[in-house]
Parts: C-alpha cells; structure tokens; sequence
C-alpha cells in the first residue's frame, strides 16, 4: 500500500511482488480462450495442479516456511513463533481451479498469505504464535465430485479413506491421483486447531461493485442446497397430441423454474434467498416432439437456516402439485446440503479495524459460494476478507479480473489481522 | 376385410399380403431399440431409403405398374384406364423415415396404395380413368431440413434447382445424394394435375382411440409455425449474484415455455391451438451457474389462420415483456411457417360414404402433422383416411404400432375411394 495517503502502521504488502506471483501461477494451466483472453485449467491433481503446487511450494520454501505435506495433499508452511507451543494463525485457500478458470479464484488467498509471510520477512517481525500458510486439496470439487475435499477432512468433516476413495469421471481416485503428482504427504491430515483461520478470496459477485466500497467483511457462508430433478412425462407429437392429453416433462420444468424465481423474489423467505436452474438437458429434445424427460439442477441458497428449511418445504409441495397436474412424475434427489456457516465476531472486528486503520471503504457481505474458510470455522475463529473483481465480479471464466490495487488491499488487510492475531497471548 | 358381418360392396384388400409387405419394409433400415424393439432408419436418400426404393419400386413393377421416376426422385407408378388421357386418380405417401422411427409412418400410406392396384388386378378391373401411385422424397424433412421435400417440388411450391442444392449436416446435397444411389430420374418432376389424391396415414396422435372410433377423416392440416429463440443473458454465480442483478436466460425460457401453455390451453386462440417447446440448449449448464444463454424451439399449430396470427402477435408481445423484465435479448428465427391446408370436400364425403358402407365407425379430424397430401392440395382435390395407433399413436419412436385390421380399414376405404373417383368421367 503506497498510497501516500493511507498512514502505514506497520509492515506492508509489496503490491507489485503479489500482481507478479498471480501473474506467473496464472501461467500454468493457461490455455486461449475466446476475445483473446487466458484461461486457467488447473483441476484437482492434474498435471497442471501438480505443476502450481510445486511452484508455490518452492516459494513458501524460498520464504524460509517449514513445509509439510499432509495424506491428503494439503500442502502447509509454518513461520516459527516466540512461543512456538502456542497454535498458529492459519491463512490460505486452494490453487486448484475448474476446467475454465481465471487467474483469482484461490490463488488469491494461498499468495497473498504468501506475501504476509514475506512482508514480515522483510521487515523481520517475528509474532508471538506461529504462523501457517496453506494451500488445500481440491477446494472446487470439479474432478471429484466434493468441494471443499482437503479443507474438510483436515478439519475432520470428511474421513480420510473416503477422501482417498473418490473417483474421476475416468475412474482415478483420489489417492491414486496424489500419489501419481507426488503429493501424497506422510503427515496426520486431522488438523490441531489453529488459533484464528483468516482467508482472503475474490467476491465472485457483484455486490461489492455495486456499491462502490474497496472490500467486503464476510460474516458467513450462505445455507446451500443442490437438487437434481428427473422429470419423467410422454414423448408426444407436437401436433397431433391435445394439450388435455400431454404429460410435458419440460413445462414442468418450466414451472418449477418460473416458481423458485417467484419464492426467491417475493422476500417470503427473507431478502437473500437465491434460486437457480443452472442446468438442463431434455429429451428426446426435437422441435416437434413433447419432452418425454427433463433431468434438471436446483441450487437454493439462504442466509437463514430456518428461511431455507421453509423454502425447501414449500418446494416439495409445488412439486407434487406440478406432478399432479401434469400427470408426470418427479424425483427429486439431494445432492449437496450444508447449513449456514456464521464467522467469528472477534476476527471479524479485527478486519474491520484494519479497514478502518487503512482507510478502506467496506462493508459486511455474506458469502454466496462454498470456502475453505468454512471448514476451518467448524475448529477454530474463521474470517474472509473478499476483494471485489471487475466486470460484476464474474468468476469460474477466463474474464474472471481484479485489479493489482484490489489485490493489494486484501493482501494488507489480511498482513495486519494476522499480526494482530498472531501476537495475542 | 374378411369379416362376414361386412357387406362386400366391391373388391377387397387383402389384409395379410398388406401386413407382409408393412413388416418386410420394416425389416429395411432396421435396429434394435430398447425393451426388445425393433426401430427403422431409413433417413431420405441414405443407402437404406435406397435398398427400401428398389424394394417397393420392384414391387410396383410386379404389380404391373408402369413405373417413372422424377428429377426430385419421386416415384411415380401408372396402372392404365379405359380413357388413358383423363387425368390420373393418385395416392401414395413415402418411404423415408426419422432416424428413429417405425414402421408405419409413411410405409402404410404407399403400401396401402400398392395393397390398392394388387386388388383391382385381383378382381380384373379396369377404371375409367388412370391410377396412379407414388412414393415422395424426403418428406420427414429429417436429413435434408425441408419436409414435404418431393412432393412440394412436384407440387411446384419448391423449385428443382432448391430442393437439389439442399445439403444435409456432412454437406451432401440432394442431387448428389440422388445420383449416388440411382433415383436421379429423368423425368420432369412438375408434376400435371391428378384428378384427385387421397392419402392413407397413421394418425400419430391420440384423439381417434381416445374418441373409440376405427378412422378418421382428415379435413385439413394446421398451420404451423416453427420458430427458434435464441436468448442471451449472462453468466452469473449461482451463489454470490442477487436475484435483481441477474440476467437469467434459463428462467426467459421457461417464463416463454409456461406462457404458451397458458395461451394453447386458454381457449383465446380457439379450442385446437397446440403450443411446444420441445428442444432446449443451455449454456454453460452448470448447477451453479446462472445460465448466460438458451436456445430453445417453439412449435405452434391452430387449425385457424386468423387464431394463430393472433397467437404469434401476443407471443411476439411477450417476448419483449420478458426481454424488458429479465434484462436478457430474444432473437426470433422463424423456421417453418405453412398456413392452414382445407381438404376437398366432395373427396371427404367420397371417403365418409365408404366408411358407412363398410360399417365402420368413423369421425372428422385435423392433423397436426404435415403430409405430402397438403402439397398435392394445392394443385388437385385431395383428402387423407387417418388409422389410428396404438400406445396413444406414438409416432417418430420404435414403439409406433398400428393393427392389422386397422390397418387393412384403412387401405379398403382407399380402395373404394379410389375406384369411386377413378370412374368420375
């Protein structure tokens, strides 16, 4: 932060150091994308993962961090306290991406703890607890099927052996798939619990730009609930059939669509409830054929537990009502479901201190995607910092953007939250 | 029909030689389907369109017919009457087939007529005027984009030079495709008026079997229009984008599917308009991905002109509606538009008058597909014979059935018909 403006109160992000390490992680894995723009592919214990994982290792090593390699693959570097007997503050996030990622998503959060602990270097403060840094396994869940895999079983929700058991679409499994990158680590993945867990990641939505404040305090991760709908009704003529006489899978997709934006809009279930059918694929799929089968996706988010057990119920009614009128059948299966997770108050307030100390204009946000720091929340104090992203914060894309100055912030926050924490008994 | 409670009021269809000859077309371009089906292929101007032509044209010339092929590769047999200068009676149908369909959809139309000039030659008679029986080219429209493709070139609807310069998705085009297996006839494919054309056909829709009666009398076709939307909204997370911020092309979509079905079953736009939005795309397709574009298919049929004017313009308004609420764009693309086709009245009644005296039940009906009977209503006074089928008259699906005694109703009250106009002077 060289922004004369902003008095410093202690060491400082180098912000060209932190654009630079983006920059050249962002290489590995690039490959073309459409309107001249570079995309990153580094899914999950591919070729490209085991590549970033090496280049950041090596940087962690070069930063004088201890690394440690845990059976999962999570890769964890550790700056010595005073009192090395004291637990550490934790900071990081994932470099695995899905298939048509940006230069952000992640990368972000491993490389600005990076940039903390070389900041520190260099101004040769030594805190009073340890301090870690990490880069967990698969936090996208785009090979093998679980987000969040390495942050969740070092934080004990997920069992190792069922963690080394997934398969890809070709039928690697996990284990097999770090053994073969050579990121099967020997250590014990169930993690002590940190002292503080704090994660920097881009926003990946566009609330923070539209209104206009330089990062967002995250208070929490929204409830998530995934569906799969498979809709059987009667392929049919599209001529000769009366519509009396149809069972049309694909208007009762339409249906159920039109009726969650209806829930989601009405505020009956709070202001920030969100519902999308992201996904569908019909069949027989011909223009003049009456859809026999529609299988389509359902994600409902909510900030309140109780908002979203109500929006599911009412959800479940409208299909059996749809079914009924129709005349198809519905079948609903549950794919992904994780309640509300509520961050620390106290490390949130020390982020915000920061903020205001810096002079950055903020706000509190809920987060609408999945984190590693939701794990960490399950054993410890957790906190985000999200740094806004350019054109409405679009991610998971090749146009997925911030700016060197955004990037900066979040790392500075995140440099002054850490020392905090680090140096209380 | 050999059932002694029906008078015989002239020669007869030999039921088993029409169900043979249905089953061993069918064996041409078959395939297994599921549930121990059997499914034919017989896409237009493939090599098994081909083998199915030499089949029936063999057949045709057995039957003593004088056979001529056009430059469209209709194929057009002549069985000579008294006064060989009276324009012919004609009936026929074709032989191409979906990729996935059956046996009778066509095949029963030009084998009924075949069944009709093996049992006049049976009984020795000779009509007044020539008969005429013919297979059309490419009337599903499956390979080649254009259905009713022969008999709107013989029809002069289609001119040569377009209909031959059609390519399918390898770019083969129809001339090519013709020449390759020997149907590029020599003759002008403009085909001089019939005296009348009458057309057997499965209903390949539910209402005859639903009303319990044994045919139908085929009025007229529809008018149908086909059109494809193409709507571009923006990709978005599924988690972190506010309802309000979005852009979503998926939920355009189905707002169009549940509109129309409102409007088809309102009653607004009369009591047959039929409405389908039975082929949907979406991009990127992703369960957390608010869904960047659609594109979809609307098929919309109403016996009445004015009606499905009225019906185009309130969806053309809507499609604004949803363009101005949701923040997405709707491009139209119309892809097929044919107006309503009335059948001859005096050849219905022909038709109707059979029907009685062969005792069999019988009601009025439109199709809503499209048959080369519509063409050759445009140039003669021409009339269909609907036999129903079985599983509610699926059709275009290996599961397409129809019964032997329905099918041998169908091709006797063809041949009365026939014979009845054939000896009009």
């Amino acid at each position: 932060m060289t922004d004369p403006a902003t008095p410093l109160t202690g060491p400082t992000i180098d912000d060209a150091a932190l654009w630079r390490s983006l920059q050249a992680l962002a290489t590995i894995g690039a490959y073309d994308a459409p309107d001249n723009l570079r995309g990153v592919n580094r899914l999950a214990l591919s070729d490209a993962d085991a590549a970033g994982r090496r280049l950041v290792k090596a940087w962690m090593e070069q930063a004088g961090l201890e690394v440690r390699i845990d059976r999962i693959g999570n890769v964890i570097g550790r700056r010595a306290g005073q009192d090395d007997t004291l637990a550490p503050v934790m900071s990081g996030s994932h470099i695995d991406s899905v298939t048509t990622g940006g230069a952000f998503d992640g990368a972000l959060g491993v490389l600005s703890a990076l940039e903390v602990v070389r900041s520190l270097n260099r101004a040769g403060v030594t805190t009073l607890r340890p301090i870690e840094m990490a880069f967990f396994t698969d936090e996208e869940g785009a090979r093998f099927g679980t987000d969040m895999l390495g942050s969740a079983t070092a934080c004990g929700r997920i069992a190792l052996h069922h963690a080394w058991s997934l398969c890809d679409r070709n039928g690697a499994t996990v284990k097999e798939e770090l053994a073969r990158i050579g990121f099967l680590g020997k250590c014990d993945p169930c993690m002590r619990p940190p002292h503080a867990y704090v994660e920097v990641h881009i926003e990946q939505g566009p609330v923070l730009a539209a209104a206009g404040v330089q990062l967002g305090v995250v208070i929490g991760v929204q409830a998530i609930s995934w569906q799969r709908l498979t809709i059987a009704g009667k392929s049919a003529h599209a001529g000769t059939t009366p519509m009396t006489l149809r069972r049309d899978a694909g208007l009762a997709a339409a249906m159920v669509n039109v009726k969650l934006h209806e829930m989601a809009t009405s505020g009956r279930f709070g202001e920030h409830m969100r519902a999308t059918m992201g996904s569908m694929t019909v069949v027989p799929n011909r223009i003049n054929v009456v859809p026999s089968e529609v299988v389509c996706t359902l994600d409902v988010r909510n900030p309140d537990d109780d908002a979203m057990g109500a929006a599911e119920a009412e959800l479940r009614r409208y299909l059996d009502e749809v079914a009924e009128r129709l005349g198809v059948t519905i079948t609903n299966q549950r794919t992904a479901r994780t309640p509300r997770v509520v961050f620390d108050e106290e490390v949130l307030t020390t982020i915000e201190a920061s903020m205001v100390a810096r002079g950055l204009s903020h706000q509190r946000i809920l987060s609408g995607a999945g984190h590693d720091a939701q794990e960490l929340a399950a054993i410890c104090p957790a906190g985000m910092i999200f740094v806004p992203g350019l054109y409405d914060g679009i991610s998971h894309n090749p146009r997925e953007l911030s700016t060197p100055q955004a990037c900066a912030a979040g790392a500075q926050v995140l440099l002054d939250t850490v020392l905090k924490l680090a140096n209380r008994p």
